[in-house]
């Protein structure tokens, strides 16, 4: 298991005084993850994405990315993902993950380097984003297949804190989880970066046979953007909570495919800014 | 000059009482970064980047971006840039925007596809993301051309937090800022995301002659990365503070270039992670 903090010394100062102690710090180090498929001459090797994580769910790390992607629809369209190299201190955190996708999954790549943000219809803006969503099939989550009381809602912030045990250590990690109408977090996973922390959620729950997630809510200790509700989008959750402000986009795309979007979940207030049909009581 | 941010209708819920109102979100739109350049053929354009970011500051936005990851070296290499769209309500924010490099720049667009994460001689790791730093002439800021007193650096946070306008209206946007000896913020910028506000600052630098910017800290509002410390770097900053953890990357890379790192830059306390020399009092 790669360490996901280490230790550093550090100055601290406090009221002019200074101080040498010691101080634990997030690790961030990159993951390199490689895509071998088939096709037309073969088998072949790429890589597909160089993003600065912290180590430790690799694998659900790299599901979750392709199947936010698109790039995979289900669990059995991956074969094999195994680390490349091994998690030794010298070559660095097992930075290098390779996902075999089975022979008959087929793969556009190109979509990579669109990343929904654009279509050829209508160019680049929040609109075609949306559009490109729903031509690589995304749909709304049933209206009728999650709610969930406000008495329940606003204690899953706290859950959630108290699962981020690197967070307590370093205060420097973002954290997402999948939770239930019943409050339950079914997994919660850190990460130094916000997003790689939801594709290990979501990666999870595909690994486990758990997609599409329909009964299922999305919590972040942070802000509430596009990408991260696309991530819920594509993984069938119907609704998405977050710990501090959406943006205006993430709000659109609620709104168009029905999902339920809170806000400024703390304490015993949120906002709704979309799907409010979802909180009852 | 493009909205930053958004009216719209939500619901709150305070302590079981849910009420209608309107409330104002930060506004996230796709920028697409593209670069017309001279070629062996001639004169050549292409997509270099689609981010998400909040609409303002785009020519300064693409400017620092293409700084940060050494695709340009100079104001001077940058003939022109402009928006291809108007912004209308129809066409999003003008969301794209053209650079126009100098007839005499040549570009190494395979840069952008490794992001600093990674060299050949030694593959995908945190050592290497260093290396590659080196590798395009990034080098240390003088010992002894920015020092800051306790009291300066404790009065920044609070300045940063007075001239952000629109995390005022939204709580959703993160902010940097680069400041001067005395505490004074040079230049201001607010963005969805926090990469993006460094390279508005960046680029702004870059635009007005004032890079590198050997008498200047740059403050973040979150947390210090790799790459925004990457950013300060390639910018010539002496120091970067941030109001949250640093992650072990940016920690490393500011020790490997003698770059002063603070962090948890709160109230009367913060700590420092590396050059605690360019701190006094």
């Amino acid at each position: 298991m790669a360490e996901s903090s280490l230790a550093v010394d550090i100055e601290t100062v406090r009221d002019g005084d200074r101080c040498t102690t010691s101080d634990a710090v997030a690790v961030e180090e990159p993951l390199e993850i490689r895509l071998a498929h088939t096709t037309s001459a073969g088998r072949a090797q790429r890589s597909v994405s160089i993003t600065m994580r912290t180590p430790g769910n690799d694998r659900e790390l790299a599901a979750g990315f392709l199947f936010s992607e698109a790039i995979i629809r289900r669990a059995r369209d991956i074969a094999a993902i195994e680390h490349c190299s091994p998690a030794t201190a010298g070559s660095g955190f097992g930075n290098v993950i390779r996902v075999d996708l089975a022979a008959d999954v087929s793969v556009d790549l190109t979509r990579l380097q669109r990343h929904f943000y654009t279509t050829s219809s209508c160019g680049v803006c929040g609109k075609a984003s949306l559009e490109a969503l729903h031509s690589v099939g995304a749909s709304a989550p049933a209206s009728d297949g999650f709610y969930v009381r406000r008495e329940v809602l606003i204690a899953v912030p706290q859950a959630l804190r108290a699962a981020q045990s690197t967070f307590e250590t370093t205060g420097g990690l973002h954290a997402a989880a999948a939770f239930n109408a019943a409050g339950d977090l079914i997994v919660t996973m850190e990460d130094v970066g916000r997003h790689n922390a939801v594709d290990k959620v979501v990666g999870y729950l595909l690994l486990n046979n758990s997609l599409p997630a329909e009964t299922m809510g999305l919590i972040v200790s942070g802000r509430a953007s596009f990408e991260l509700q696309q991530k819920a989008l594509m993984a069938g959750m119907p609704l998405l909570a977050a710990v501090s402000a959406p943006s205006s986009l993430a709000v659109e795309l609620a709104r168009e495919f029905g999902i339920t979007l809170i806000g400024f979940l703390r304490g015993n207030t949120f906002n709704v800014y979309a799907g409010a049909e979802r909180v009852i009581g």
